[in-house]
């Protein structure tokens, strides 16, 4: 039980690798401000498929072929897929993963899934279970409006405090060979339900779920926030952002400095017209792939905390009347201390 | 690494304690053979709320609690609930186990849910990652019908391939003390797509991937099916158990005496109509709790394979023309040797 450590955290004894990582955006991401960083950008927003499912289901095998290639593996040398998607009965997962034939754990965790593929992951390869895992997660803007807002012939009007969902998606090939990127630990959240009814503002309903956590990681490893380089959620947004730090704020922690949001980083606001930024599993997903795992690898940032978040609703919940829970996972990422 | 043998399982070094474990069955499962031994019935289709979602959600809030108070624990106990149901985005685990506040891995396998959970739990508990885990799935009827096939008042008409989803489910909190019933190993399933297109016929869909997980797991232990005592498929029904056993003949192993299917079990499909049998999430689950567990806690059973099975369609999916996946889980249960 030692690994086990304060309420809902664990240290890894023997921290796993994030040996490669890939990252995969559609056309809008690949014009916003993270553009160079993805490993390609597609210009076809169906993938080459017939239906946006399809297509969703096309990048998730593109984005597990592109780590297995990176890392120069084959599928039989990867034990585990832990992957997860943003639609009704996973099926951006099972369609996108099945023809590779990895035994996989498919995971629901909303937003937060790449958090929670890390986590549980992370904890498979620490405890010698196998020695490579693939961890991954995708999001599609049109998958995504069909299955929670409208479909897009609809031409519906969006308010400002709605975000726009990220076509993209991320891939860690993890394993317990020595390299430059570790997952010391994990903290893995709880549901926070605030009673947000508002499915345009899912920043206001993830926020809460996200400070929790945030809380309990710094309170279980015994941190400042000084400790970490970057404390990075996955799609607050603007309007999630700001709740954030307020909520952490009345409990006297002050993350200011440390604090940066994908879904505020992946798009130009302004310039894009993507309301109150970015949304979607591949959002997080793809942010950590293209922008801080290589800030790591390099040394720059020593430590960071990345903290998804999760809206755990469905249209059915959504439309008969139920409230909004949020949910976060936070994974510890770290350069390698022999290095 | 010694842990993980074969190509796709683990024996557990320290085998994971399932140190109780709760049921609960809607009325109609109630009438059937197993009645008796659900912890309880309830006659309430609602289970006291206003929506079939919020049923299901009543159902694994109860069930969680009835585990907790069984095994005499508290939630600050429970290190990590693992739980899903069939809805989109898990609706059913979000709003059914929020309230209990306890770190939440949710997870999305179909019907093989009860399998997908038991092997991340039992692997979390034998690293040391926690003490105690909570394991837990369902389904509903109603909720089911209105998210796959037709809201009741439609009042469709069912072929007789068409299996019946079960109200009901299943709870099982896992330790690392001493106890009657260890889960000494997990197999884990990849997804196998025979082109089955028919989502009235989810047995024909599933067998595959259980035939497939059955031979692994045998493959992998260097086992006979005389080496179980019984090998225990989810919810196949009778067209997917004749499927089932002749795939295994084609390679020559014989599980006939072995084999008993849950949803062939639940029901008496003659008197109460329940075409090819019970399914759902829920129908492996409770069965796993209500029948095959107090038979190996006392020791009538020295060793199964608990193998439920899951058809990886979605609403969307299956309207766009998709064909039906499979997977299945394995689960390795024994009456402890120290008995």
């Amino acid at each position: 039980m030692q690994q086990a450590i304060g309420k809902q955290s664990i240290a890894f004894e023997k921290p796993p690798t994030i040996e490669v990582y890939a990252s995969i955006a559609g056309k809008k991401e690949g014009e916003g401000p993270l553009g160079r960083g993805f490993d390609y950008i597609e210009e076809d927003d169906y993938f080459g498929a017939d239906t946006w499912e399809g297509a969703e289901s096309a990048l998730q095998t593109r984005l597990l072929a592109k780590v297995m290639e990176k890392g120069k593996v084959k599928a039989k040398d990867i034990r585990y897929v832990f992957a997860g998607d943003l639609l009704g009965q996973d099926i951006a997962t099972s369609f996108g993963v099945m023809d590779f034939q990895i035994p996989l754990f498919g995971i629901y965790g909303a937003c937060s899934t790449a958090g929670e593929a890390l986590g549980l992951g992370a904890m498979t390869v620490a405890a010698g279970y196998a020695k490579k895992v693939a961890c991954l997660t995708s999001s599609h803007f049109a998958s995504a409006e069909r299955q929670f807002r409208y479909p897009l012939e609809y031409a519906g009007q969006r308010p400002v405090s709605a975000t726009w969902t990220v076509t993209g998606g991320g891939a860690y090939l993890l394993s317990d060979n020595p390299g430059k990127i570790k997952i010391t630990g994990i903290t893995t959240g709880c549901i926070y339900d605030y009673g947000v009814k508002d499915s345009m503002n899912m920043g206001a309903a993830m926020a809460p779920a996200a400070a929790a956590l945030i809380k309990a990681n710094l309170s279980d490893f015994n941190r400042s926030p000084g400790d970490y380089d970057r404390i990075v959620t996955g799609d607050l947004g603007l309007v999630g952002k700001t709740l954030l730090l307020e909520l952490l704020q009345r409990d006297g922690i002050a993350i200011e400095k440390q604090h940066e949001d994908c879904g505020i980083m992946i798009f130009d606001n302004e310039k894009q017209e993507t309301g109150s930024g970015g949304s979607g599993c591949g959002c997080a997903a793809s942010t950590l792939a293209a922008h801080f795992l290589p800030k790591i690898e390099s040394g720059e940032y020593k430590r960071i905390l990345f903290v998804p978040t999760g809206a755990l609703l469905s249209p059915v919940s959504f439309n008969e009347g139920n409230s909004v829970p949020g949910i976060a996972h936070g994974v510890v990422i770290e350069t390698a201390e022999e290095l």
